[in-house]
């Protein structure tokens, strides 16, 4: 197949082609996928969510950046899947991709694709894996995958990924806190963004007192927390406390270390990488590695099913038998329940009112 | 059924334990669901959604006082459904259901339930309409469906509801108004609250540029928009542009109008409560009314179609098998969709790959 050829052989254009088919669920996709797949497997998925306003896309520009930087030794290739599922009706993306263009444009070891929802959510995550896969198989080797919120679409996006950053800032309302609460556990690494802001300190203790709940562990490290508050109070991103975290994370268990950043200056995001690259490192030597990787296939597979499924049913449904149903539906004579009854089981709809 | 006569005879402690047993999904919560259904369908529901810290909660409060209000007419009895998708892992609500407790506890004729998300989006969907008619069928006159936040996973559960509200605020940064266009597409009635603070002219004018946008003829009511700048600068809730949109509206078409509201102060809170009942009307005599409940009837029982062809496929489909290919997938000798069809199509896993 062509396609994948050229896909493989590094050509854009064709990389660009491939990803809207994937989008759109073509077969021409679909089969360039299968194609694809003994390839992928080899990229380090790094998901990154939490709260709209937190400043999400320039921390990933950075993050980006330092991959990229021949200082930090051999740049890798980045990919940059930007998610959006709260826009289910535009059909377009609508991230800040200008702000991105901008900083990584003409970079060919970046490649940028910005997605939408087209209706089900289940379709989204199945796009953006698929997404992922043909980036991973084109030889991107990092690949960021970037949502817009905080919420459940964003939480069975987050899973695709090895490491997961949640991002929070300074002074965000208790209303967003709970959000916040709601993603909290699948963090690998929590960025404090915007740490120049006053608050920082609040939120830094926030953060370790949920943490403290899932990891008993983090109270003996409360210490070097109280170290790094004159980091906080000169804006520069601390380092202490989670690097002794770590120490201690890697013999059993990883801990979410909290990382200060300042995005829109870049501060913060060489330890970000750092973190990153030790969380990788954790999750190879621990074998969580191939369990996530198990766990990301496996939901992956169960989604893919669940759509195969009522797809077929819809094929081989009669509509006439399902427009009837509906209509008693209508008039209050069967119940939801009743009605999938009848319908799943092939019966006449009167026979099984009666 | 003993436990369907009492929800219907109105004993709140039954008509708790029923919710139980619907957001658990119990074989008694689905049975009562169903002798409930013929006795469900005479509420009006109106969904709550918007950006994180709106103050939604405080809105629905004040709207369900006007609700029982006595000065308002015959009060109406009213149920308050806080959805909180963002919540998969905590299985609490973590609602501001305290503030709302302290308006609201002791009348009998209000009742308060907060659902938190416990696994897949999907289900938090079905248990919240199971939810809803449960307290349709017990009486509730008004169900207002809130969600904390304003994704997907909000705009699916906002489909429930016969009368949406999008709710927004001055000051949000360009994150969250991106959000906020993804939503905006649903919203019946557009609410600024908080619109006491600075900036409420630039979010009213933004709310007015996207309506042109979807309705043209919003065109015609820029001048009472001008009309309503010194309300605006008053802190008082201007009536004038809503009102003379709904009058063009009821010909035709219905225009969102766009309300200003102080929640913390009850602030167009009565206003609120004006404009949800004229779209109700509009609704019913437009024919709509039937037409959305047609939607939801039809879009719920996709998802218990979905739901439950999945759940039989899993049963019969024999886990060896299934673990088989599994492995093969995570071997990448299979591709994910070539896995389902193997599993889908009964085949051996391996005489699929040949």
């Amino acid at each position: 197949m062509e396609l994948v050829e050229e896909v493989l052989a590094g050509r854009r254009l064709q990389l660009a082609h491939l990803l809207t088919q994937i989008e759109n669920g073509t077969s021409e996709g679909r089969e360039a996928l299968d194609a694809l797949f003994p390839h992928a497997g080899k990229a380090h998925l790094i998901g990154v969510t939490g709260a709209p306003g937190t400043g999400k896309s320039t921390l990933v520009n950075h993050l980006a950046r330092q991959y990229r930087d021949q200082q930090n030794g051999e740049p890798k290739r980045v990919g940059i899947v930007a998610v959006d599922p709260t826009s289910p009706f535009s059909g377009g993306a609508i991230l800040g991709d200008r702000v991105r263009m901008r900083d990584l444009a003409g970079d060919s070891g970046v490649f940028i694709r910005s997605m939408a929802s087209r209706g089900s959510l289940g379709g989204l995550a199945t796009a953006t894996s698929g997404v992922v896969q043909a980036l991973d198989a084109a030889g991107f080797e990092v690949i960021l995958i970037e949502t817009v919120g905080a919420g459940q679409a964003e939480v069975e996006i987050a899973r695709l990924a090895h490491t997961t950053l949640v991002v929070d800032m300074p002074g965000l309302g208790d209303d967003i806190q709970a959000i916040k609460a709601g993603i909290f556990e699948i963090a690998d690494i929590l960025v404090i963004n915007k740490s120049d802001r006053p608050g920082v300190e609040a939120t830094q203790r926030a953060l370790q007192s949920m943490l403290q709940l899932t990891h008993p562990k983090v109270r003996l490290f409360q210490d070097s927390l109280m170290e790094s508050r004159h980091h906080v109070a000169d804006h520069i991103p601390a380092e202490l406390p989670e690097m002794k975290m770590c120490e201690e994370a890697n013999e059993a268990q990883w801990i979410p270390p909290i990382l200060l950043t300042v995005a829109t200056e870049g501060k913060g995001a060489a330890e970000l990488k750092q973190a990153v690259e030790r969380h990788r490192a954790y999750l190879v030597q621990s074998g969580e590695l191939e369990q996530r990787e198990r766990e990301r296939l496996v939901s992956e597979l169960d989604i893919l099913i669940r759509e195969t499924l009522a797809e077929r049913w819809r094929e081989q449904q009669p509509d006439e038998h399902y427009e009837q149903v509906v209509e008693t539906l209508l008039k209050r004579e069967i119940s939801p329940w009743r009605a999938v009854e009848s319908l799943l089981n092939g019966k006449s709809w009167k026979r099984s009112m009666s």
